[in-house]
């Protein structure tokens, strides 16, 4: 992949001016995009604002098991500890500031520095520091740890101040009715693609959240989802004949008692939105020919009925969820211009791979679609580094990504905020099929 | 080629001060060579302030027909239109500012947008958007496009505000008796040479306006060069040496009803000059051995005269014009310390390769030399990133060094300038051969 | 090796404040590790304030004889000019700033610039320059040079202003009585080794200043030298096991009339520091299984005593010499996160490499133990990078590195210091074993 390099003479920006000035409708002025000030702005004060998703427990199964996760310039061990708690540290020694893991995974009792020996607990608690003065209190010297939360399977992590946490439980409640019949903690991960992407995170979140470039740049994508033929050119004759497919599958999904529709329950700092909808006429999975991605449905279920679930977590993780196999998107900012996509594929923890489900089948859709958005994505990143760009109106089509510019907007305009404690009953929102097409 | 890192800690310059502090006769101080700031004036107040050449017509015969363009960080789409305008636009869509071209070279009917099939016409009005709001105005949304101007086969572009352009008939009104013969648009290219430059342009313009370094530096320029008898090392028995010779060919030269002497046609803003003067005794063009570099003499021309003429539009292209093959040299600012040095050589259109010329032929004496001349511009470079760089004193075959850098101070002193239409009658300077030797 | 790139939007420190903020007996703040603008700080106030070794003077045997040596992005050239006299001086032409010497090391009979033949003397005058204007005085014109020291066959320079240098004769009166013994002024260079190390320099000074690190990172150093039963655990045990091994050579030490213990002449500007103890009980020189190195012996020496040296001068130069060769480990700062390491291995000059001893196992000890040096201080680096890296405290064995950050922070703390001049009688200070341990 190319490097883009930043843009110099980039440190005097006056940010709360450029949040002023952002005129609605609109993409972003240049240095939100460009500008190594506006990343840092980023990293406090959305980025560490929010649950961000690391992996599926699946790849630390046993004590002391751990693998690294970076993001935003920030290396995090996430490590399974006793009675099966996830751990989750910054990778450097409260001694000297070593790297303490230096493989990107493995296996270890303790978390030893390679440089001087000291040894941490897998909690973060120090265990071992030889000769130290008089007045050392090893107390002082935890591991700088981050908050972690594990849901159906999905470790989150947030790295910002405790007290500022969006309230996870909320979140949990609201989703866990969408999300339990698939039982994403009984899975295993059938395989991951990885997409270097040289470009600003919100360029790369913008992309994801629209579907109005998907007839000039995705054929793959368009032949095997309905909705495209609405969302794809926006025409009232699109939108009629999605509904009739809408239609025609939901009466089937109601009858198998399967959830439908579209559901945004309010959270001022992470967004949120879970759908359900039909994948296409006659496909019983988002695989290239509509077929099975894999023999063994996911948790409960015992028939496809044709549909697929759409989950947000904030806006680095979504959830595409066949009846048999899930495709998790990560977006992780790395740096101004350098973000990582990753898709972890699960399937059912009993298929066999080779027998119940071959990798590249259950990859299709994503990495292919993926991969014509990582080119597109950087194409874009180039053209907004001109000296002559200015934001762009959105279309019709784009109002998703209108509504994350307003809401990544209000995250940056100020340091400081109210915590997200919502006093707001979950129950006003279960997830009565809220049909917004 | 290697790279040169760009200085740190840059970013505070007093530019006025270091502007009013320069010492005449004297090589710029430090930042001017290195800083980003300054680099980023240089862009505003100079490079985009001259009409820049970018290539010859023929790379863009029929309709539809581009190429890519690269100048300090801007990507320009020159293209062929209707009625066979040429159009130069930035490659950037209006939409959300994606690269509209991604090839560097090719053919179009329309410039379409690869993300979300934005079109425009080949002059830059928005053709067609899908999906857009209401209160749209496809108008609002043409592409930025530079000033293109044609003179004589060669394309110039200007990516300044276009009120303050040179005055670009007034440079084409004197240039043109001197340019008229050689029927450059009737020409094609013969070959293209590249020479990737990492040093700032003002040391790579420097190092071409001055012949001081050509014996320590150019033994293949040495002898084929006659003027080098003198500007290559000054004294009075070289100057006498060389007077000789040009009044030997003067005679020759205006029996034939040539083109003699030198003409700086005053301009506030890019400078000119245009010579002509002898190749050497017994030499009809600038090739290893003095003999023909091409079979097919350009233009209108019937015969060789043993002599070759010089152009400079501003510092950033020179014409070296020999009576059958022209050598375009093009210096492109690209970054700080980037630059790019291209030699474009032209033939008579009917000439063909194998039969009237070699391409290697054609390109040695600027290949070679230009070659040398990347190095010494590299080390250059080096030198004057160090702490200890001073400005040193021009010699007295520095003098072209001497009034560039003054132009370029003066251009770079103010960002508001007059506009340079001139009141000066072009007859005034009609190209008697001013004898400047 | 891997790059690591330095910090951004570091270039508003209040360095003040952080200088006064530090805690004693604590790692640096992260600043003085990461930011160009501290580099820079390190530069003016430290780096080029102390005496900095090169290398030996049997690189340069001969007049014209030169090589070049990077330090802090400057480039010197040292050469061997008239009388035997070594010179330095930057590597810019003090014409228009090119480099001078383009190859890395050879032999000249002047310098004389590639771009337009200036020529220098070897001592920096310049010595020709053609056709200058009128009023041109030469003298004004010579190269920029630093102040040049041998000693005992080691060239250091000095890069700041020539009044502010610390007293190298105060220097040079203190170590000759410890140093004298080994002749090194009539050795020659058996091998040199690089370790490029992409980290900032004062966290490779730290490395080396302590042995807390030993016994984790070091076994090939553990099982060689007697000291880590000490200093590498702390142990009273460790200790009084030392204290039996060290008196018993003491003795034989002192029989054979051999300097022993520890020395340190206190010098304000320039650490120093010199010691000899014992190696191990039946080694009698630090090599694999303590056998000797090299069959002749260093200068003087009829014998060894199984006792090896230690020198520091300043933190960017130790000598440890065994009494068969000698390794300098020297330290040199690049820029922010860019170090070099270089060992130069020093034998008697009439040793014949193949039969007096063999450059890998003379290399052996110092070649592997900074390999895995190389590794621990990136991994420091790339920690210390976190966010989230905090200053640590250190242990009792890191006693030296407390020492080094006191003196460091002291060189930072004003621009301006009084000179060095000592009203110090160097007899005080003879070295009488000043048993430390």
């Amino acid at each position: 992949m190319q490097k883009i390099d930043a843009r110099q003479l980039d440190l005097t920006h006056d940010v709360e001016g450029f949040i002023d000035r952002q005129q609605p409708g609109f993409t972003l002025e240049q240095p939100f995009y460009t500008s190594p000030e506006f990343f840092q702005l980023d990293k406090e004060r959305v980025i560490f604002r929010q649950w961000q998703f690391v992996d599926h427990v699946s790849r630390i199964p046993n004590r002391g098991d751990f693998f690294l996760f970076t993001i935003a310039g920030e290396e995090i061990i996430i490590t399974r500890g006793d009675e099966d708690k996830i751990h989750a540290h910054f990778n450097v020694c409260r001694h000297r500031g070593s790297r303490l893991c230096l493989e990107k995974q493995g296996r270890k009792r303790r978390l030893t520095c390679p440089y001087h020996a000291w040894s941490f607990e897998l909690d973060g608690r120090l265990a071992n520091a030889r000769q130290m003065p008089d007045g050392f209190d090893p107390n002082d010297y935890s591991l700088h740890s981050c908050q972690v939360r594990v849901f159906e399977g999905l470790i989150f992590i947030y790295l910002g101040k405790e007290e500022e946490a969006p309230d996870f439980d909320y979140i949990a409640d609201n989703y866990l009715p969408w999300i339990a019949p698939y039982k994403l903690a009984d899975t295993k991960i059938a395989t991951v693609r990885h997409f270097p992407t040289p470009a600003n995170w919100k360029l790369v979140v913008e992309n994801f959240l629209e579907c109005y470039h998907c007839r000039p740049s995705h054929p793959e994508y368009c032949s095997t989802m309905g909705h495209v033929t609405y969302d794809g050119d926006g025409t009232e004759e699109g939108m009629e004949k999605y509904r009739v497919m809408y239609n025609r599958w939901l009466e089937k999904a109601k009858a198998q008692g399967r959830k439908v529709g579209y559901f945004e329950p309010p959270c001022p700092d992470q967004s949120l939105r879970v759908s359900r909808q039909v994948i296409k006429d006659n496909a019983v999975s988002t695989t290239q020919d509509g077929g099975p991605a894999c023999k063994k449905l996911l948790g409960d279920l015992t028939d496809y009925d044709g549909g697929d679930a759409f989950f947000a977590f904030g806006e680095n993780l979504y959830l595409l969820v066949s009846d048999d196999y899930v495709a998790l998107l990560r977006f992780t900012p790395l740096d101004t211009l350098e973000s990582d996509v990753t898709i972890t594929y699960l399937v059912h923890k009993d298929a066999e791979e080779g027998v119940d489900y071959e990798p590249d089948r259950v990859a299709w859709l994503w990495e292919v679609t993926t991969e014509q958005d990582a080119k597109i994505i950087i194409d874009n990143q180039k053209g907004v580094l001109s000296d002559r760009y200015r934001p762009g109106p959105y279309s019709k089509l784009e109002g998703n990504c209108e509504t994350f510019i307003r809401h990544y907007l209000k995250m940056l305009s100020a340091a400081e905020r109210p915590t997200s404690k919502l006093n707001i009953n979950p129950d006003d929102y279960t997830g009565e099929a809220i049909f917004s097409i």
